[in-house]
């Protein structure tokens, strides 16, 4: 791995206990720390930095500014035979859904499919982190979140909808599962920031201004502006679905109704999440595993040189295995001065 | 309507008896003809001219070439509480579905959340004619089809995977159920074959031919070159996971594995199919319709001045009011000469 000038290598033992430190100081409990500092570091590790170190700054704030329950006891209530409705109490969706997740898994065993909606939470962190451990249990999942609104669609001149991402993971033999995670919008809110920090110019057709006009300028997207959706309608319907299954169903908030902006220093939305489990053994067919690698099979000879999230594997290997990590420089700096001394 | 000087007024009366009349001629059993007259009127009727009567000749060329099983006895076994597979015994898809959408639906009720695999199938119609009926049942579906290989993705040089669609209903309260329906293609197939027809050209991006060089050439893309996916490799996670939940889980054809062409004049897929049910209640939340007004009414205040099947309905309520059809005079003068004296 090349390191670049602002690029510094730590050891991998300190990653996480120094995020977890960070989010102790900021309000959290031990437990809840644990998980966050383990959801940034599995997404630093895999090189989703969008979802990395560089977001522990937006945990800290948005614990401090009050906005999330750090004291958050969510309940579970088995709605239906094949349903689970949570109620996060406004802490991380995170502590939420590993709660309940066993449970999930064992009803998608027995009823073939299952779903969890969980309301009053929030979900700051990478949506492949929800799919790959219960394909890792052997289900197929499905999982998508709202936020507070960033895009605009359907002709619309203004945001509504969150980027909304939706994520597929399926268990594999002898390979880890097949998992892809993709926002609604063309770049993440993610990456906008990133660019935005760096002060790099967008792409075109990405987003808008506060006029509704079409702007490379990440800070005019961000000020008031909007992200547009991928693939036009097509794009701000599976986003519309998205907000219709993690908020309308669970009862959870719209991202048009984030009233984070009450909180200074919030960067999290209390919203929703849908999550799916299917038994791969549910549609009859007892060979699901073979057929799935006949159809990787076809993939690779057609030319597709590489799966999702195979480059992701790579890095948490190589990473695993040196013991070292290259992160930005100043976001780790960031991460120790916010960690406890 | 305005009417063009191809196209001709036809008594809405007389559309779907002449298309039961072709296709019982082609072949099929009055119940059946019957179910696909209504299908491709349906479709006709609410302006999806690409599933239309344009379609007629490919039913009728499939069902002769033999490809077909005229005389499918659908079974259906429940695997588990939530899910149905279903063995279409090589018919339409359109008579396994109708079949036990019903037991599908009061599954749904009783567990929340129920899904259908459907193996053995030949779906050559739209997608959303399979959603609106169990929204106006009053539940949220989403389907998923895969079919003949027409699409190259994930850097891929030819054709693996079908355009494979997705659709999605939701019921609404005084208001027919907002559904969505699209290709994972930037353009469906029958698009492409209605430009191909036409002689139209196609936007760039939307294909590639049989060396893998972008064209605009629809002839190109058919006669050995592939579809793109909209989005880019998110349209192909999207067709990838239609391919695994629709072929894989049911024990079904992948695209690339169709033989149809040992069957001359065949146009349709032998194919599978993937419906989820859901219950709008079982996220807990008892004001779900409420609830998801007040995200229809904040997408028309951002300036959408309509929602996905809006302009469908308004021209289904139209030709249902005015008793007449403005239809292509060449596609009809092929109905008729293809029904019965």
């Amino acid at each position: 791995m090349t390191v670049a000038d602002d690029e510094i290598q730590i050891p991998l033992e300190i990653l996480e206990p120094k995020l977890a430190s960070a989010l102790r100081r900021a309000g959290l409990s031990e437990p809840i720390a644990r998980i966050i500092a383990e959801t940034v570091a599995g997404a630093e590790i895999d090189g989703s930095r969008s979802h990395g170190i560089h977001r522990l700054p937006g945990y800290v704030s948005s614990i401090s500014s009050g906005w999330i329950n750090t004291a958050a006891k969510p309940a579970c209530e088995q709605t239906r035979p094949g349903c689970l409705a949570v109620e996060a109490d406004n802490g991380f969706a995170q502590q939420a859904t590993r709660a309940f997740s066993n449970r999930l898994a064992g009803m998608a065993r027995s009823q073939g499919v299952a779903t969890m909606f969980v309301r009053n939470s929030h979900h700051f962190g990478a949506l492949w982190q929800d799919v790959e451990p219960l394909a890792r249990a052997g289900l197929i999942s499905i999982a998508m979140v709202n936020s507070r609104s960033h895009m605009a669609v359907w002709q619309g001149k203004r945001k509504t909808l969150g980027t909304n991402p939706i994520a597929f993971a399926c268990p594999r033999t002898n390979a880890p599962p097949l998992v892809w995670d993709q926002a609604s919008s063309i770049m993440s809110h993610g990456d906008i920031l990133l660019h935005a920090a760096a002060g790099r110019p967008v792409p075109s057709g990405v987003g808008i201004n506060r006029d509704g006009d079409v702007t490379t300028d990440p800070a005019a997207i961000l000020d008031g502006g909007a992200l547009l959706p991928f693939g036009g309608a097509k794009g701000a319907s599976l986003a519309f679905m998205a907000e219709v299954l993690v908020a309308a169903l669970s009862g959870g908030t719209f991202g048009f109704e984030d009233c984070s902006s009450n909180f200074p220093g919030a960067k999290t939305s209390n919203a929703g999440q849908f999550i799916l489990a299917l038994d791969p053994g549910a549609g009859g067919n007892a060979s699901f595993q073979g057929q799935l690698e006949r159809l990787i099979a076809e993939l690779k000879h057609a030319g597709s040189t590489r799966m999702p999230a195979d480059n992701r594997y790579r890095r948490r290997q190589a990473v695993h295995e040196s013991g070292m990590l290259s992160v930005d420089a100043r976001n780790w700096a960031r991460v120790l001065s916010l960690a406890e001394d």
